[in-house]
């Protein structure tokens, strides 16, 4: 089955201790696609400048991706600028300049209406709403917010939540949507706003799914699955984009969808998480095979699972 | 077989949002012993003052810990006074009194010697140091320390650093010690400095171990144990340190000693600890039953590995 997934396509000047990538292609948007792409048919919605060109479109159509939905706008595609200190988990900002993304109106091409897995990267609750709208026969509906929208529009966001059944959030995000500084019961806060799982993702640490009580299957448990710890993090742009991209990717190439195949998701978002951080900007996810994808699915499961 | 511990016992006044305990016994070689307890016979090396009573010994008694090596000095225990704020993960502390402890002068029981497991709880290095050569039977010695040790006694620490196989420490104790901020590699300059393995303690996220190479096994991949998020932390005092009376007390109870005893072990540090927390002070810890212990194991296991 395929997936649609509605977000940014940017180009990014990252500098980490390993160096500076220059305008390289990245956006929420496009480690999702690349991510997912390894797993299911992605079909992507977003808006570029006139600087994203022929060379930028192949990066994704050699991975399948449908660009249909990408529109193609006058002005410049959204940039970003910033630099990762000793702290990976977190960039300074140096610019942010929405450019085309400004005005952005997604719209729903006609052949990707009847898709059964959307994924709502970070945006304007107002923007992921209209689009969810427009693909009212999702089966599954996976979403992203931010502090900013959390702060800034929580009105909005509240009636996007109704609307999305897998919440993929961070821990700060969680602890100030939920207004609680205790993880779990942040957590259960979150639920109550609409979500029937919430991914809570711990950066280097992994990732815990909780669950609304009666959803996907039986109980509230939640489970965790551990992050590899990695010895050359070059540039952690894109990580939980890229986690999204594994996490939903798998569950959309499932026949079935129950906790036992959340849970297996959650080791391929991270996966895909730690390949995205290997190289500079998307150039890891541009290369990979199953086997590779594989392979480290099984590192991570020994890594953490006792005989 | 038994395990030997010295270490701090104290008293504590601890607040947190759930409350206030006043005086309540602690100290890192009382959480680790009534945490080791429930796996082996445990014997302690401490210092108490004139305040420490008989009632503050049956604590220790009931869980047949051996308190022969408990001296009695004039003068007041070590009193600890701190606050956890939102952040459960870090106290602020408000007195710090040393009392008896400013002139311990461990000395092992001789019938202590024998001990072939020995844990060297957070004390200055030199402390640590003398015990060890006391004890230079021990089959295997673990060993923690802090940042203040790290930074003001870094030649004493090293030296300690070679007697000691399994060091357990926090992240940020590990990249300061290491002089790296990249985790994994931290470890390894950690583990160069001597100890064959080395638990990072990842407070609410869980632990990493990192293996020298060739010690307990072959490779040099880690392995990571989660935490369970707990809706009440009562009281996160101790954790780290029934962290490492469960993960030692359990290795000391097998007969063997291999990296999937260590891997198990693991688990059991995160279930003593999660233990701690419910309550304030050591309360939870002096009544559970191993029924008890090895359900929350299970539990762990389940939120955790996939089927």
């Amino acid at each position: 089955m395929s997936i649609v997934v509605v977000g940014t396509v940017a180009f990014d000047t990252i500098t980490t201790k390993y160096g500076t990538a220059e305008g390289v292609l990245g956006g929420a948007a496009t480690y999702f696609s690349l991510a997912a792409s390894y797993f299911c048919p992605v079909r992507i919605i977003a808006v570029v400048g006139e600087d994203f060109g022929a060379e930028h479109e192949a990066i994704l159509k050699k991975r399948n991706i449908d660009t249909a939905g990408i529109q193609h706008a006058k002005g410049k595609t959204f940039f970003w600028s910033g630099e990762y200190g000793a702290n990976v988990n977190e960039a300074t900002t140096r610019i942010t300049d929405l450019n085309v993304f400004q005005n952005f109106n997604p719209t729903v091409p006609a052949e990707y209406r009847d898709t059964e897995f959307l994924f709502l990267a970070n945006a304007h609750p107002k923007l992921q709403a209209q689009v969810r709208h427009e693909m009212n026969g999702a089966r599954l509906v996976g979403g992203d917010t931010m502090n900013y929208w959390i702060s800034n529009a929580p009105q909005e966001l509240a009636e996007t939540l109704k609307l999305v059944d897998v919440l993929l959030i961070n821990d700060t995000e969680t602890k100030l949507l939920g207004k609680e500084s205790n993880l779990p019961r942040a957590a259960q806060n979150v639920l109550a706003m609409g979500p029937k799982a919430l991914v809570v993702k711990h950066g280097e640490y992994g990732a815990t799914i909780f669950f609304r009580e009666g959803a996907f299957g039986i109980g509230r448990h939640p489970f965790r699955a551990p992050a590899l710890p990695i010895e050359e993090v070059r540039d952690p742009t894109g990580a939980g984009d890229s986690f999204a991209g594994g996490f939903m990717g798998f569950i959309a190439a499932q026949g079935e969808l129950n906790r036992e195949i959340l849970k297996r998701a959650m080791f391929f978002g991270g996966v895909m998480g730690s390949f995205a951080v290997e190289r500079f900007g998307t150039e890891r996810l541009q290369n990979l095979t199953r086997a590779d994808i594989d392979a480290r699915f099984r590192l991570f499961r020994e890594l953490t699972h006792l005989e």
